[in-house]
């Protein structure tokens, strides 16, 4: 291991030169050893923030987090593992619909993910509004279920890359979230850690996504697909929509209603496009299927055929949630206040903007404002209204679902700024571009 | 006091806007306090480094600095109270020279002055290199010899500025040196602390300073005589030439040599320069007087007189250093190795490179690699050799003063990269510009 002066080391990045190698992965052993003090590495992280790192640098980063805890070791399974990873939505619930899916398909999932970020949801915040589901898992335990079932959905584990534990953590606090090669680092790092075959990411691009730039979207979405191409794992991007939420429904519980509706064939029309196109994505990465209409076929095929559904039970029953909570959906948690939202105007839908919609699930007391808040399942929206859609004066936009009245009346008005009535507009393509290690391809 | 949220304000200056009025004076309080941890500090730092501070940013930063501690009140003393700032150069006593000086025209020096910091020596270690010289006095024990002497010169103690060391300790190990503001609040806070009447900035130029292009020199010397001429400081900057050393001596006893001699008239005809248009500054700034030139003739008049050099004693004394080195220098620390060093071709002196010069002292032993490192006040260079100069093959042009014949061998290989013989080439002038609150005067 290369001798630091990690002062030295911050003014060179500081001043916009790389790194030497061996440097990084210096760097990262001796933090998490707590031998270079949060202080240096919070500044080294600002000082990416505005000058970035080399494609050398950050394949290097990623290496020293990767190599910092342990991995899930998976090739005893004999088929592909493949994973989908979201950089965050609104009512983004295709993870519940893609694990099981896949995993009918003959590829095993082991999907790690998070809980809900800023404005967005997050899929075990979604999980745990199953009675009794267990989303801590140890790694044996997440495999031996990975084998039995072929998909298991749990949170990170304190093994599993412990640099970037330590590292979001800091930039949490420091204001170097806002990095592309430290936020690539970051999910890449965990994401083979998980030692997948294949890797789909959803680009979400728009008003409600942490990236609201094309180009951004694209540039993030070529560095994360770099650094899995050079590991073996075959890694696609879609930049898919989040200018408006996906689906109908936005809150934990409702979402898990949604997601089962979708698997029973039921779902709204944006959530399985968005589902499907996924999907057939991560069966081409794992190359289980060549063809993308053959892929889709595949997929549809588990949905009518109830496989996929039957896959859900299955996952709930092994991971000590309700099983019954699939036939019966009504023995999720339920809201007390349900109250119908209707258009104050005739005209076209405009916008419903997902960043209002995802903090006022937030005010109804669906997610978190700091990390220790408890979140209520019940709460949320059903908001059926959709962009470009004409709508007559006092048709029903959406459904409120709240703790109370008063927190329903603030719910309305949250939804008196989101969603905008108008002339019509034409609406963006729900998905935009699909990325590959060969290139860009527009897909409208 | 502003409540504050620590990520939201580095965001903020991350993303290049100025914090809200309030904003810093509660950041720095909270810093101070130990509230805010070290690793939001320093990422903010950076933020600085890269962003920079607004104005006002910068004057609420610098009175939130001087209203962390304690700090002199001398408005009993009836008299103006002027400081000399230098940024930091190679061979530079003039303080050594200015603070007697001044003193004997009517002026109060409380001169708090640092340690050598990277190549460049520090007024303290000078101080020090007279046995029993105490630079560790209270600001009471200052006050009262300010009142007695005129004059009292020691080093930064707790009470004062805390803020200051906190942050100057952090960026010190977090690669947050270089930026003006953040320098300029720093050096502004510590000198305002002094309650001074007038300032006088010393703002080194050239290959051997801190800040090596003209632009941001003058840049600096603008701030901070923004920042004092707020605070009722009348503030001058003078740019002075840090290409080669000033005077001949580097090292710290053989400084003190060179600056009793300068007392006594015989002085190196560039280090009375640029000393006596420093000097001329501070009694315009103390306006004590209105004329350069009259400034500049009863300058003179306290050396040629014996006054300063008489002052220097009474200040060597009453701060238990060992007054009879002023009448006797060779009571000074003395190195057991002395050794010409001679020009090895013909032509001219084309440099000679304060950085060489000043790590060469260092390696010698006379300055520090860090904090903990003992000085030895004995050892340096004494280079008359100068820019611009005809010499001979085997002419002297400087003496290496060492403790060991290895040192001086090691030395002499310093002073063969320091020092450049070719062709004549244009020398810079001393003094290059004055810098006011009305402007910038080039002055050759």
């Amino acid at each position: 291991m290369a001798s630091i002066v990690v002062p030295r080391l911050i003014e060179r990045k500081r001043d916009g030169m790389a790194l030497h190698p061996g440097d990084w992965t210096a760097l990262i052993r001796a933090y998490v050893a707590r031998q270079v003090p949060d202080y240096q590495m919070s500044a080294m992280a600002m000082a990416v923030v505005f000058r970035g790192l080399e494609p050398d640098e950050l394949n290097e980063l990623v290496d020293a987090m990767l190599d910092s805890g342990d991995r899930l070791d998976l090739k005893g399974l004999l088929i592909p593992r493949v994973d989908k990873h979201s950089i965050g939505g609104v009512g983004d619930k295709t993870s519940l619909l893609l694990a099981p899916m896949l995993a009918c398909c003959g590829v095993a999932v082991p999907m790690i993910s998070g809980r809900g970020l800023g404005h967005t949801g997050g899929t075990l915040d979604k999980l745990e509004a199953i009675p009794g589901f267990r989303t801590r898992l140890s790694l044996v335990e997440a495999t031996a279920q990975l084998e039995r079932l072929g998909v298991v959905m749990l949170g990170q584990t304190p093994e599993l890359v412990p640099a970037d534990r330590m590292l979001y953590s800091l930039r949490d606090v420091t204001g170097t979230v806002e990095s592309l090669p430290l936020i690539s680092a970051s999910i890449m790092s965990k994401k083979l850690a998980e030692d997948l075959t294949g890797l789909v990411l959803d680009i979400k691009t728009g008003s409600g996504a942490f990236i609201t730039e094309l180009a951004q979207s694209l540039e993030l979405a070529r560095t994360m697909i770099a650094i899995g191409e050079a590991r073996g794992c075959r890694t696609v991007g879609l930049l898919t929509a989040m200018d408006r939420p996906l689906g109908h429904a936005c809150g934990n519980a409702l979402e898990v209603v949604e997601a089962i509706a979708g698997l029973r064939g039921e779902g709204p029309p944006d959530l399985m496009e968005v589902t499907l196109a996924l999907g057939v994505e991560m069966l081409l990465v794992a190359e289980v299927e060549r063809d993308p209409g053959q892929a889709r076929r595949r997929l549809e095929d588990t949905v009518s055929g109830g496989s996929a559904l039957e896959r859900l039970a299955a996952m709930v029953e092994a991971q000590g949630g309700d099983p019954a909570v699939i036939a019966d959906p009504g023995r999720l948690p339920r809201a007390p206040v349900v109250v119908d939202y209707r258009a104050q105007r005739e005209g076209f839908i405009r916008s419903v903007e997902p960043r209002a919609v995802g903090y006022g699930v937030i005010n109804l007391g669906g997610g978190r404002r700091v990390a220790e808040d408890t979140v209520d399942p019940a709460v949320g929206f059903v908001i059926t209204a959709k962009p470009g859609q004409p709508v007559r004066l006092g048709d029903r936009l959406a459904t409120i679902h709240a703790g109370t009245e008063v927190a329903a009346e603030a719910a309305r008005q949250v939804l008196d700024r989101a969603i905008a009535i108008g002339d019509p507009i034409p609406v963006p393509p729900l998905v935009s571009h699909r990325v590959t290690c060969d290139g860009v391809t527009p897909m409208s």
